[in-house]
C-alpha cells in the first residue's frame, strides 16, 4: 500500500522538529485567527443557522468525546449520508481527529449500492441526513458490520424508525453536557482519514482513502492563487457535495483560510441557490457545470443578478463555452474551470483570474475556460499513447492523461490494480490534450469516445459547440451502432424554455466548426437528460437506449 | 536528531502516493507554468541582468552537473558568500537538488567567524561573489575540509588570486557547455538541503539545518495569505539577504507561485533601491526596519514617490510606529510585520492587509502593524513564564516564546541544547505578549530587557515611542549599570538630517506616555548606531561602551 521509491538515500537528514500534518490542526488553526468566522447552513429543519468557527471546534470536541463513548477506534470507518451542513463539518473534523477515518456516502446511489459500500468499507456507525431515512430503512437489515445509527437532527424532529435492529442515536442528544475541549492525540501524519467510493457507471465502486498529510497538502494547495484562491476575505458556498469528493475539500481548506463557508444543505434549487448567494454575500461558489446552467436558468427567468460573487469554480464535467461567455457577460461571473477526480484528492488543475488571464482578449480568454486549466505546485501530470509513450503538448495530439503527487491516490482500498497504478503514476482513464502553455482539456472519456470508422470522435467537442446555440439548454452526444462505421454520434438536446428548434438550424450551426466526418447522424429533442446524483451526464444509459437507433 | 512522538498508531494508513516534497520541484513546476516569469539582478558586475524562469532552470541543471563534476557528494555542504543574484539562485536549486547542503554563509562577519563556520560545517566547496575575494584571502589558507573555490563573475572578471593553495574556478567556465537537462535524483523529504548559522552576538554561531520537507512546507506557508500573500501578479524584491535565513526563503516562494523575482545584488542604498523598484514595478519588498528607513531617507529627500509598492514585509526587528505612518500617510505604503529568526525557518507570523484590518480606524491598524503579526497556519506558539507555565493571551503579561511546527528547528547543527529544545518547543529567548485576537509583540529579547530595581524595563518598548517624535531618524535604548537600581536605560538618538534637539523636547515627548520609573536617565545624541551585517543594531557594544556611564 505504501512504498518509498528512493533512489538516493541522503547520508545528512535534516534537523526540522518532526510536526505531523494533522487534519485537527486546520480546525484549531481556524479559531484562533478567526474565532468569530461563521459557517452558515441551511438546515434539513427547514431554518438558516449559523455559529461561529468556535462553536464549531467546540461541538467537534463534544462529538470527540461522543465518538470515544461510542467506542469508536482508531482506523475504525465512520459512514455519514449526509448533506452539506455544519454537522457534517463536524464529523470531517471530529472522526479523523480521534484517529477514524470519515466515510462519506453517496446517498444518490441506489439503495444496493450503498449496502454494498458501507459492508465493503466495513463501517462501525453510520450518520444519517433526516431526508435519507426512508432510503435507510431499505437496506439497514442488510448491514453487515454498522453498531449503530445517528440521526443527524434536532432531538424533537427525531423520527420514529421501525424494523431496525441497530440501535439508534439522536445526534445532539449526544453531544448535550461533552466537554468542549477535548485532548486530540497525535499519530502518524499517513494514517488514513477518509475513504470515499467513487460512483463508477460500471462494476462495483472502489474506495480512495486519503490521508492526514494528503488532506492536509490538498488543502493548501486548494487554497492557494493556483487552485481556488481563497483567503479570509472570501465567502465560499460549496455546491459540490460533502459525500462527493469531500465538496472538493471545501470544508478544510475554507477553515484553512478563515474563508466564511456557506453551506447549502439540500438547497440545490436555482431560488435557494439565489437566496444564499445574496444574504450571505457569497464571492465564490463551487459546483459542477449542470448546477450553474440551473442558477443561470433562475436568474434569467427572474431578471436577477448576483453582485457579490465574482467567481464559479467549476469540475466533474467540461466546461461549455456557452456557460462561460454567459457567466461573464450577464453576470460579470468568472467562470473557473478545475478538475480532479475522487482519486486525485480531488483538485489538480484550474485556471484562476491572473493579471495576464484577464488582460487577454474575451474570446482568447473564453477559450482558456474551456480547458480544465494549468497543475498546481506538488501534481505532475503527463499523456501517453497506448505503447505508453509521453504524448506531444501541442494542443492536438491526444493520449490518456496520467497523475502523480502527494494527494494522488496510489491504490484502491484493498484492491489491487496494476493497470491503473502504474509507474507512480494514476492513470485516469481520461484522453487528454495539453497545449504548449501547459493548459490540458479532457476530451472524453477512454470509453465514451466515439469510434467511427477506425478514426475517434470526441463527443465532449460537439457537445461543446453545440451549447454555444442560444436555443440550447443542455445537450449530450453519444456513440451509437452503425452498419458501416461501426459508431456514429446521436446529439441529443433540451431547448431553451419554450423556443422552437429544428434539426437543420442544428446542423447549420455545426457546419465549419466541426469536420465533416464528425457531424452527428441525426440530432433528437429532449425534454431532459439523465444525471447522476452528482450532476453528471449519464451517457451509459443514452448509449444504451439509442444503441440500435440506426441498426433498426 | 529526528524522533517521532506518536502517542497513537493508527492501524490504518492512507493510500495516497508516496510523493516527496522536493525543493528541485518548486523549479520544475515555476518553469512549466510560468516559463517566461523574469528574475531580474543587479549584478555585482554593475549591469542589470535579466533572464527567465527557463535560463534559470536550464543554468541550474548545468550546474547540477558541473557540481557532480567537481565531486560534490550527497550530504556535502557547499558554502557561498554571495549577495542576491540570479547565480546564488541557482546555487540554491542545483546544490539542493542533487541532494548536497547550500551553506550559505554571511559575509558582513568578520574573517575569524566566517572561517571557523565554514569548518565547523566542513562544507567541501566555496562560492564567492567578486566582492569577497578580499575577505577571502584573510581567511582562506585555514580552511580545513575545502577543496576548492569557485568565483561567481564572468570569465572576463575573474581577479588574480594570491597566496591560495585550493583550486579557483570560474562559475560561468564551470556552466558552460554543461548539458540544460539534469536527471534530478528522488531521495527523502527530511534530507538535509540548506545550513545556515545564526550570527549569534555571544558564543560560537550554531548552525540550523533545514530539509527538503521544511523548506517547500515554509514555502507554501510564506507564498500563503497568511504570510507574504503572493502570487503571479507580484513582482517581489527581497532585501533580506541571501546569505542571511535564505532570504526568508523568497527564492522559493517567488518561484512557487510565479512572481516576478527583482534581486538587489549588492546595491542597499536609497538610490539603488529606488531603481529598481521603479523600473521593474515591484509591488512587495522584503526588508529590516532600517532598509526602509533608508529607503524613506531617499524617497524624502529627493521628493520621490514609489507608485508600484503595495506592501513592505518587514522582519528582524521591531515595527516602529512612526515608520508604520510614514509609509502609509507618505507613500501609500502598507508596512507589514513578520517574524522570525534563523531558528524558525525564518517565517511564523505576519499581519497582511485582510479587508478587517484595512477596515480598522487607522490608530488602531497601526497598532497592529507595530505587533509581530498572527501566526501562519501549521505554527503552534506559546509564551511561558520562568515556571514553565503558559501565561494569558491579554496583551499585558510577558512570557519566553516558544515555538513549533514542521519548519522550526529542532536542534542545533551537531550540538545538544536541552535548555533551548525541550518537549517539542523551541524556546526562542524572545519576551513577548499575545493579544485576545492572537497578535504576538516581543517586548525585548531575554538578554536585552533592562533590570531596573527588580522590575523589567523593555527598552523596545521605549524606542517604539521615541521613534515617533517627527525629528528621531533612529533611536537605541540600553540598560546601563546603575549604583542603586542595578540598571537604567540610556537613550540614544540619531536626529534626522539637520533638526536640532535638545534633551528636554525628546522628555517632554515620552511623558505621559511612559511609566515614569521607565524613563530613561539620560539621552545622548549621536550621529550613527552600529548594526550587524544582517541590519541589526547591536545593543550589546552600546552596552558595552556605555556601561559604566551612571557610575563615574
Amino acid at each position: 500500500m505504501f512504498e518509498v521509491s528512493t533512489t538516493l538515500t541522503s547520508p545528512l537528514l535534516g534537523d526540522a522538529q518532526n510536526s505531523q500534518l494533522m487534519i485537527i490542526d486546520i480546525l484549531r488553526h481556524a479559531i484562533r485567527r478567526h474565532p468569530q468566522q461563521e459557517i452558515v447552513t441551511r438546515r434539513l429543519e427547514g431554518d438558516i443557522h449559523r455559529y461561529h468557527y468556535t462553536d464549531c471546534y467546540q461541538r467537534t470536541c463534544q462529538l470527540a468525546h461522543a465518538l470515544t463513548k461510542l467506542g469508536v477506534q482508531p482506523g475504525d470507518r465512520v459512514a455519514t449520508l449526509a448533506w452539506n451542513t455544519y454537522r457534517h463539518v463536524e464529523l470531517y473534523y471530529a472522526v479523523s481527529g480521534i484517529g477514524a477515518v470519515i466515510h462519506t456516502v453517496n446517498p444518490r446511489l441506489i439503495a444496493d449500492q450503498i449496502e454494498w459500500i458501507i459492508n465493503d468499507a466495513e463501517a462501525t456507525w453510520l450518520f444519517v441526513d433526516l431526508s435519507f431515512i426512508s432510503l435507510l430503512e431499505e437496506f439497514a437489515p442488510q448491514l453487515k458490520t454498522v453498531k449503530g445509527i445517528v440521526v443527524l437532527a434536532d432531538p424533537d424532529q427525531q423520527p420514529e424508525l421501525t424494523h431496525q435492529r441497530l440501535p439508534i442515536y439522536n445526534y445532539e442528544r449526544l453531544l448535550d453536557g461533552q466537554p468542549t475541549e477535548y485532548n486530540w492525540p497525535v499519530f502518524s501524519e499517513q494514517a488514513a482519514a477518509m475513504l470515499c467510493y467513487t460512483s463508477g457507471t460500471t462494476g462495483n465502486p472502489k474506495g480512495v482513502l486519503s490521508s492526514h498529510r494528503s488532506t492536509v497538502l490538498h488543502a493548501q494547495a486548494a487554497a492557494s492563487a493556483e487552485l481556488l484562491d481563497i483567503d479570509s476575505d472570501t465567502v465560499l458556498m460549496p455546491m459540490v457535495a460533502m459525500y462527493h469528493v469531500g465538496a472538493w475539500g471545501a470544508p478544510y481548506a475554507a477553515l484553512l483560510t478563515g474563508s466564511k463557508l456557506v453551506l447549502p444543505g439540500a438547497g440545490m434549487s436555482g431560488a435557494d441557490m439565489y437566496e444564499l448567494i445574496t444574504q450571505e454575500h457569497v464571492t465564490v461558489a463551487l459546483g459542477v457545470p449542470t448546477i450553474w446552467l440551473t442558477l443561470h436558468n433562475h436568474l434569467h427567468a427572474n431578471r436577477l443578478q448576483v453582485p457579490t460573487l465574482a467567481r464559479v469554480c467549476v469540475g466533474g464535467a467540461a466546461s461549455p463555452l456557452g456557460l462561460v461567455r454567459i457567466f461573464n457577460e450577464r453576470y460579470n461571473v468568472y467562470w473557473q474551470p478545475i478538475w480532479g477526480m475522487t482519486e486525485t484528492g480531488p483538485l489538480v488543475t484550474s485556471a484562476p483570474p491572473t493579471a495576464e488571464i484577464m488582460a487577454l482578449p474575451l474570446e482568447q480568454r473564453y477559450a482558456i475556460q474551456t480547458t480544465a486549466g494549468r497543475p498546481c505546485f506538488g501534481i505532475d501530470m503527463e499523456i501517453f499513447d497506448l505503447d505508453g509513450q509521453p504524448v506531444p503538448h501541442d494542443g492536438v495530439s491526444s493520449g490518456e492523461l496520467k497523475v502523480r503527487g502527494p494527494w494522488i491516490t496510489g491504490s484502491y482500498f484493498r484492491r489491487h490494480d496494476p493497470d491503473i497504478f502504474t509507474d507512480g503514476w494514476l492513470a485516469t482513464g481520461d484522453i487528454a490534450v495539453i497545449d504548449p502553455a501547459g493548459y490540458m482539456k479532457v476530451i472524453d472519456r477512454k470509453k465514451d469516445l466515439i469510434k467511427s470508422g477506425g478514426e475517434w470522435i470526441s463527443s465532449l467537442d460537439i457537445e461543446n459547440i453545440t451549447s454555444q446555440h442560444p436555443a440550447v439548454n443542455e445537450c449530450c452526444v453519444v456513440g451509437v451502432a452503425h452498419p458501416k462505421w461501426d459508431e456514429r454520434p446521436l446529439l441529443l438536446i433540451v431547448p431553451n424554455g419554450n423556443t422552437l428548434l429544428h434539426k437543420e438550424e442544428i446542423y447549420q450551426f455545426l457546419e465549419g466548426k466541426i469536420a465533416k466526418w464528425w457531424m452527428p447522424d441525426d440530432v433528437i429533442f429532449v425534454d431532459s437528460l439523465p444525471h447522476t446524483g452528482t450532476g453528471k451526464l449519464i451517457k451509459h444509459e443514452l448509449r444504451k437506449k439509442y444503441f440500435n437507433l440506426f441498426m433498426e
